[in-house]
């Protein structure tokens, strides 16, 4: 299936790991859809193998960055630029990553050099990112940057930790950078909030399966697959949203306004 | 207890049915706390017996009104002010009923005569009150105006129906009213979410008692009581809470930001 | 331009009055994307010359219908599965009318009955068509039903009096409906939430040209078109957008998250 | 004006620097109501000519604490309880400090080892009180802890730069921790989101006058000051409000839920 939404489009698409990644997605129908990008990721967290049969697939280079190092960015950006002969047309942010959900501490014993790890990984990198590219005017006009985030945002699911703040800023830094880039260049930047996916990436989180289960049973639709995550991204991508900006939009079969389902009623009248 | 809170000030309270009333409570409260008030009812809904042990109780008298009679809260706020013998400092609306739940009708079912009177008996009510009262300059300066509302206004309760958009409305209601009887007056008006009660017009609601069970186990304080209720009533019927207006205040032992907890959890995998 | 993505799908489009109309300019694109529809209008406010113009450009049939008439929206989704040989994909509500607005009236002089009006017309409207729809088993599965709202059903636009309280109504509706039809069907509902538009309903709204003004000066991107409206909805039927339901979708050019824009403060400062 | 709210209760305040602080008025406050607590601040950033005026005034004692620091924290909770001879009841946290901001960083330059201390300080200190204060048992059932919040972590105000993510972070950590303190031991934890207010660290912030005015124009009650704050933050250390929790409570005249006002309409019209 392709529409051609992103025909002579270029991008560039961080944190695509292995198949399962949402980002990996992403990039599979952004090429469908006539879109030119390169890759990134850590260079400790890429898995080289898995990544390059992405790359040929897609007929994309990788290009290695530390998304917390700004000079990584910096080269990042220039090479892509060099690589796709323009400027780019869309970013996709798809990163996170908790050293204290990693060793396990709860979050009444958080360590608070982990705690700003996660926020310069899974938050900060955001900005870093869109500075980057202001700095070097390397963005389209009516460019789109979306970041993933997760509904932990606003509300709490205890096994999240540090990360829920971690949303919290990224959301915040898609809003504040949304109304300065939206000035500077039409560029738009929003997050989209995914259901609870079964990523390499989501799967590391405790009790995981417990609130997979319980979001797809609160939601009308059920969870959001990251494919269709990934079709959702080509729409924030395309022509067709250019005044959507600075918004968190929930991408979840419904689950962000349920208040109670009759699954749930149902489990709890068994007991 | 008593703080001396109200001391001095003069009120109307509506809703009180009987004893198991958030409304009731309310008005023990702002007794003990120095208020004095007139209670109102519609006679259709009155129980003459208990209500006449409550204002007993608190010396108080009742003046029968329909909510949905501008005519009724005309003669209320002629009379109240008359037997007050001033202005009135605070109002406490505590109304609802839909005929679509009453009937057993499912969301896909309404009657659309029933959802007009539903909207019309829970939420232009209130509209009406404050119509009144701004018309007969009836509100002393700086005074407050409540509604009791509940989390059915921003996510799904499926028995909820109809009264989902009767809160939506009542919020709505204080938003716009407020801004208007702040600049009129420095009247504030808000509504208080208030976590599911067992009150008589509550456990009306088809289900109930498995979504008090289901919140009260999502919220880490529990459900608020009708008692803790009237309490945080108190507050903003204070001179302490002057600038709080326009907004809708969850009293709900944090509920309304709870993603999923840990009951939910071990119930899900028990299962 | 065109993506073919509505190729095959059919749908219906309320609320169509002139060139001006956001509904128009849906069915323009819904046109070019390949869909096929029908067009309705309340008899009333239809003014045939320039419907006609719309449904010969489209080859698409008028339905006449009173979007307040269960009756004639029975009617309508009856025939128009007939036109269109299948069940629906795809419906447009952009429907709304106050007759206090129409007649001047201040939030503090609200006609009750022209209030239950602004909202059986502009609100419940939309639940009248999804329980016909439902009962008539008209939607296909995986379907999109969108409304158009506006900003006023969260935060306060003083001559929007009632309407904001519709508003409030169309949102709620679109998250409880969205619940029944996203388990019954795979139905999606959703708001989207437009800039101050120059349609010639909004243009009715005393004080438009300010407010239109305001939010273009506080909005990033400026204000929202019709046009990008269009495009908007047009992903919001497509394939792309299956799990995002039970949302209110800003699409406002920043808007509703902006809390001062620097020109706003130059003319505080000017001053 | 005394009603004895606070009578036996004991506090921890942080954040008084000066007469203008909010933190100094909720002192007097709290003191007035009954409540016998300690003052802390910064060693840097205390005034401690100023602070021992506050601390003779309301015979309390001083313990210096950086905010940042766990081992301060520890020293502070400690001493604190033998002061004050029991657990502790309530606490505020009104710190907030952005290197970026000192130095005049626009949000498109931002220095992110400052970036990372704006958290730091402003926000993961949050974190740190409660984290300090579970693992020392240190609150009594039932205690209320409460930190200062401001609109930038939902809305946009340009100037406020790394600010937004800050407060962002503390309101998430208020729902978060909330959850957890309040399994734990019935502590509930808010955050008060308040109106611009002059004092000596607000109009650190560029253009403050700007939006200060703008916000009394765009508020029905105007800006609320700090006195009506502090009034606010007894009612949330009070028995009165003990169902409330993980909320961020706007005290802000109506701002929030303003969409535009007569008063900005006006200016608009008459330029």
């Amino acid at each position: 299936m392709s529409y051609n939404l992103l025909k002579g489009k270029k991008g560039i698409i961080f944190g695509a790991l292995d198949e399962k990644s949402i980002a990996w997605k992403v990039a599979l129908r952004a090429k469908e859809e006539g879109a030119e990008f390169v890759l990134t990721n850590a260079p400790l967290a890429m898995r080289m193998g898995e990544i390059k049969k992405l790359a040929e697939h897609c007929n994309a280079e990788i290009i290695p960055a530390d998304a917390t190092s700004v000079e990584d960015i910096e080269n990042l950006f220039t090479k892509a630029q060099e690589i796709l002969g323009s400027k780019i047309d869309f970013v996709l942010h798809s990163i996170g990553m908790s050293p204290n959900i990693r060793k396990g501490k709860t979050y009444g014993d958080l360590n608070y050099e982990w705690f700003l790890k996660t926020l310069d990984i899974s938050a900060l990198s955001f900005h870093k990112i869109m500075q980057v590219a202001e700095k070097q005017d390397a963005m389209n006009e009516w460019g789109s940057i979306v970041a993933l985030s997760y509904g932990a945002a606003q509300r709490v699911f205890p096994d999240y930790t540090d990360m829920s703040q971690a949303k919290a800023v990224l959301e915040s830094i898609a809003r504040n950078y949304g109304h300065r880039f939206g000035k500077l260049k039409k560029v738009r930047v929003n997050t989209i909030s995914q259901s609870p996916t079964k990523t390499t990436a989501g799967t590391g989180v405790g009790g995981f399966d417990a609130f997979y289960d319980y979001a797809d049973k609160m939601s009308p639709l059920g969870n959001a697959s990251a494919e269709a995550c990934a079709d959702y991204c080509i729409t924030m991508f395309s022509d067709l949203t250019k005044m959507v900006t600075m918004q968190n939009l929930m991408h979840d079969g419904g689950f962000s306004h349920m208040g109670i389902s009759e699954e749930i009623v149902e489990l709890l009248e068994k007991k």
